[in-house]
Formats: C-alpha cells, sequence, structure tokens
C-alpha cells in the first residue's frame, strides 16, 4: 500500500526542506503551500527541528497561535538581528513611560 | 604545538555541547561557566548552530547585547511555550490602551 502524502500540495515547510509532506507532516496545518515565507522565517531563526519539537510541547489547540508567535518573533529577529522581539518590547515601554509621565 | 584552548574553565556552551573549548569559541566571551542557564536557554530553543550564526551576523560590539535580547526570548519561550515573546508585547500593549483611555 502506498504511503498517504499530500504530494499534489506540499507544505511550505516540506517544500523547503524538500521532502514527502506526509499525511501526519507537523507542519502542514500550519505552513500553507501559499505563504512560504512564515516556514522560511521559523526555519532560519529556529531551524525546522526546534519548530517541530516547540509544536509538539503545547496542546494541538493551542499549535496555531504557537506558530503565529514563532512566525512574528523569526520576523522580529530578521527585521533587527540585534534586539529582536526585545526592540518592541523596549518601544512599548518607553510609550508606557510617557503616557504614565502625561497622568501624573 | 598544543592547540590553545580555554580547557580550563570551558565555556558554558562547549561545557553543555561537550567539545574542546577552543580560544576562538564563538560562544566563550558571551555565555560564561558561571551562568550555564543562559545557554541551555537558547540552545533548547533556537539551537546552538543558530545562535551562532546570528551572533556572527551582528557585529562584534553589537554581540552582547544580542545575546541578552536572544537569552530574553528563550526565557519567555520556555515560560510561556504558545506566546512566549508575544505574550509580553500582549501585555503592554494591553497597558497602553488602558493609560489611553485614562488620558482621554
Amino acid at each position: 500500500m502506498a504511503l498517504a502524502t499530500n504530494a499534489c500540495t506540499p507544505c511550505a515547510a516540506c517544500k523547503l526542506l524538500r521532502r514527502r509532506c506526509a499525511q501526519e507532516c507537523p507542519f502542514s496545518p500550519y505552513f500553507s503551500s501559499h505563504e512560504p515565507q512564515k516556514f522560511a522565517s521559523v526555519h532560519k531563526v529556529f531551524g525546522a527541528s526546534n519548530v517541530s519539537k516547540m509544536l509538539m510541547d503545547v496542546p494541538e489547540n493551542q499549535r496555531a497561535d504557537a506558530v503565529s508567535s514563532l512566525v512574528y518573533e523569526a520576523n522580529a529577529r530578521i527585521r533587527d538581528p540585534v534586539y529582536g522581539c526585545m526592540g518592541v518590547i523596549y518601544a512599548l515601554q518607553q510609550q508606557i513611560r510617557l503616557l504614565q509621565a502625561e497622568l501624573s
């Protein structure tokens, strides 16, 4: 019996990693072939194997949220290789200080 | 001639990866053996090879900052496997909305 695959439309992860996209592929529900950039970003920053491990570590109903936050984090790191998400956090903290000063 | 190493005090990275800590080790300036948890965190979330690549991609005088932000990010992800740094960003954005509402 042939092994079931998503061969007609391999997910973005399997396409980038040049591997068969099996039906139980951990990436395919979250990395559509229509948005290859999302997987490319998390692959560059975290590595495919770490992304897979991190997804398996969270309950299935929270994996889509985990993917969104990983993609956001990876893009922040690619945009700002020194501070990544920390750059966003610093800016928000600064905005809070300004608002608090206005209020006091 | 023996190859120069940091053999007496291998850095936290080389200790965890069980390898010789050469004098040109990319991790040793940033991951002291006295704080093993820092490297353990970035290793778990990003992987040693990605951390090394990300460090090499930034100018030397910014690498200490890059390490701090990577350690922060990794710890946020370990603490909150679904949202990581995004959880912190959501909370700050919420605080900003509350302050803005107070001001208006």
